[in-house]
């Protein structure tokens, strides 16, 4: 049995069809509460609710059983699955969606299991705002640390649900056009800026290739993508971070400053692994050495020394103004 | 009377007219040379070589020479300045060229004075490469640091003479879409290894408001831009980070691994200062405590503690294979 658990996911679990530039796959394991679960599952004891059809492979439900994954919150219903396919071709931080059948997601009204209600750390992926308010209103506490993401059509048509919900929330993480398009701002700086006004801890404005710049109300950071030679499928990156971010955070229980900036990199490190495969082929094969390999990569990647001393840069001495 | 120069900057002086989402401003000092000049003279003794027509304004060279710049080889001739004309609308990190008009500038053939033929830092600015090689072959000891910068369309029409130019430097600065188009590779860490494999130090991979990618031999560095809220005008940035860059490993006199990673966030710091202002407004009036400052917020905005000691992140126990 798994133990109680720390992390609860709700979101999508999906088969997904993706033609990147390295190529196309079918009905590959996918979804957002999929990436989430397995990327965070490394770092914490987390549990998925999601919605399944008769289609869906218990092959796959094992597999995230056998990661330590709590999957009593994962229903299977009458109809088929919900599928979903996109292109890559065109632009690798940004996929063009070819076809969404929503099948037994579009019915989804999770309701929590008493062991689901009293979590330190939810996360409400990409879904409904109204359904993502609705599983909040569901916690017997308020949990620790509360962090959503949502996409472009929920800000097309359930606008004031999705406001209100992050008036509600700690941390929202959101793509770089998506939280211009939110705002309404030209700068992602003035998004961060008005979105931080409506009460979170922080926003994570994510930027595909580019990493991500974090928002905090008392800091902000910035944190590359790793410079991959070749990105397979960027699928589940989005999710891979979150679930990396807040994994770490519930693994060690603490919401601090300095624990929000390492969570980000280890956010970027799993997303990393994420890209580097179709689907969850190399997300969910990672080794301890693996991660604190990616880990310490980061570490090469973005340290330099600062001097010491209160020395400042050796600016010529005519404009020590 | 200038120090004799530590740094020669060979390219060119120009006036904008920009179109960018903030307004219009028309017929404002720019070019390659100008905007490395200036952002490199806080830390260095630069001399600078272009040419410039009867409607250069005598003021613009007096502002570089009153910032120590030595403007000996700021030459005028008969006819127009270049007049670059461009618009920053669709997409502030790219610009549309409206109009160039090339006038001096097309016949411009450098001859570098006795006292700029020894120079230990030199910086081969966007100009036909060609030039650029005549210019590095008047050198009469091989600088200790030789950086170039490009454009497309010498990769289009002059590509034999840039892979030369490119065999014979030491750093290349140049954009993410011109790295691709010059390699033909689908990545920039594709592109950074074909690069160095042609002898490069390092390749920067300049990203505009995503920062740059340093792909140096022996490691790859990432620094961030400043996240701004307002953009004012992008024109000069990457050249402003070429002055920081440069300026600041010039003023240190070392071109080890620690110093290019400084140096790299030294140019995002001039970068950021000149996007603030249109041209160099913002550029040209910095104080010690402003690049300091600003720096620091750099370390601010990358720092986070890694965890030490040897004890990794905290994997779960089942993944310790």
């Amino acid at each position: 049995m798994p133990d109680t658990p720390k992390m609860l996911v709700v979101g999508s679990v999906a088969y997904d069809s993706v033609d990147t530039p390295t190529g196309k796959n079918d009905d590959q394991l996918g979804g957002s509460a999929t990436f989430f679960s397995v990327a965070s599952s490394y770092f914490t004891d987390v549990a998925v609710v999601a919605v399944v059809g008769e289609d869906f492979d218990p092959g796959d439900g094992q597999m995230l059983s056998n990661r330590g994954i709590d999957t009593s919150g994962l229903v299977r219903v009458e109809g088929k699955t919900f599928r979903w396919s996109g292109s890559y071709r065109e632009d690798l931080n940004s996929a063009i969606t070819l076809d969404t059948q929503l099948n037994v997601f579009a019915d989804f009204a999770p309701e929590l299991g008493d062991d689901h209600r009293d979590v330190p750390f939810l996360f409400l992926a990409n879904i409904d705002p109204n359904i993502q308010a609705s599983v909040l209103s569901q916690m017997s506490t308020r949990p620790k640390m509360v962090a959503c993401d949502t996409m472009n059509l929920w800000i097309d048509i359930a606008r004031p649900a999705l406001v209100s919900l992050i008036e509600n929330v700690d941390v929202l993480l959101i793509n770089e056009a998506e939280s211009l398009q939110l705002t309404g701002c030209d700068s992602v700086a003035l998004a961060a800026t008005d979105l931080l006004a409506k009460g979170l801890r922080a926003v994570v404005i994510k930027r595909g290739e580019y990493g991500a710049v974090v928002f905090h109300k008392n800091f902000t950071f910035a944190v590359p993508a790793y410079p991959m030679v070749t990105v397979t499928d960027p699928t589940g990156a989005g999710d891979s971070f979150a679930g990396g971010f807040l994994g770490y955070l519930s693994s060690i229980d603490d919401t601090g400053d300095d624990a929000i900036r390492r969570a980000s990199v280890v956010g970027s490190v799993m997303a990393s692994f994420a890209v580097e495969s179709y689907g969850l082929d190399r997300l969910r094969s990672l080794s301890t050495t693996d991660i604190n390999a990616r880990f310490d990569a980061f570490v090469q990647l973005t340290r330099f020394h600062p001097l010491g001393g209160g020395q400042g840069l050796p600016v010529q001495a005519q404009f020590n103004n």
